[in-house]
């Protein structure tokens, strides 16, 4: 493991941990997207994968401000998110039952996503990374946008027809 | 794997999944107390300590409400978590970046919870398990309050101190 004396450290350290879990996210997402029924909730996985892929973008971007090389990192935390969420997948559950566990699954990994960008945004201002601030914190802005939505379309709908 | 047919089931299984999720973070928690090197942020981790005692109470009486065996069932995304917290406790890092670290990890589990917490009070509401949705709001209630604190302490101080 690499020493993180510093706070650039640990920026560049959970950049490297969520560049690793956007790049997984972008193999998971098609797959979530085939397991869902509502038409509204595959296309808004088909949707955030187009997001995941731009936001790999501003992350290979926020290495370069940096000056660091963009290298994942494979975090245990995220992996462990993605092997629940395919078990899941493999579940025995009715159609609308599936939708709702999409979503919980969906919420889990947007979580995780939150956090780390968040602290990220914090780290990053606090050492006078604009550039690296301001990238960022559009990928958080779409994250907790995602994350309103996945709640939208389970109150609207989805979990009623789970409840059968 | 058990089978989840229905919304009850799935409701059942991501509360057995907090409640493991739940038990290895007042493991955990004493370990990051020690490793604090901020007195308010010691404080807030033995804090959240006795708060997730209570948790761990409220779903021992939502179990009960639902009328079913409160047994938990281990989570490998709270595991990796708290595996990335251990290693992090190893590093070499100066104090205050510590701190920081600390906190970024503590946010992480928060986040985890309350993507959780949101789901399962959704669904309890959704299936008409009025005193489940109660008592898991509270617990919801506690963990975003929680978060919060972490993002006050860390703007509030320790970020400058860990960026030196």
């Amino acid at each position: 493991m690499a020493k993180m004396k510093t706070l650039e450290d640990a920026l560049y350290d959970e950049m490297r941990d969520i560049y690793h879990a956007e790049k997984q996210l972008t193999k998971a997402l098609p797959k979530m997207a085939k397991h869902a029924t509502s038409d509204k909730l595959r296309e808004g996985f088909e949707e955030h994968l187009e997001q995941t892929k731009n936001q790999i973008g501003r992350l290979e971007q926020a290495f370069e401000a940096l000056g660091k090389k963009a290298s994942p990192k494979p975090c245990e935390a995220m992996k462990g998110l993605l092997k629940e969420g395919e078990e899941l997948m493999e579940e025995d559950a009715e159609p609308e039952v599936m939708d709702a566990l999409l979503i919980a699954a969906a919420q889990k990994v947007e979580h995780y996503e939150i956090a780390t960008y968040g602290t990220l945004c914090q780290w990053a201002e606090r050492i006078g990374q604009t550039q690296v601030k301001k990238l960022l914190g559009e990928n958080l802005d779409e994250e907790e946008a995602t994350d309103k939505k996945l709640t939208k379309l389970a109150k609207g709908g989805i979990n009623k027809k789970a409840a059968g």
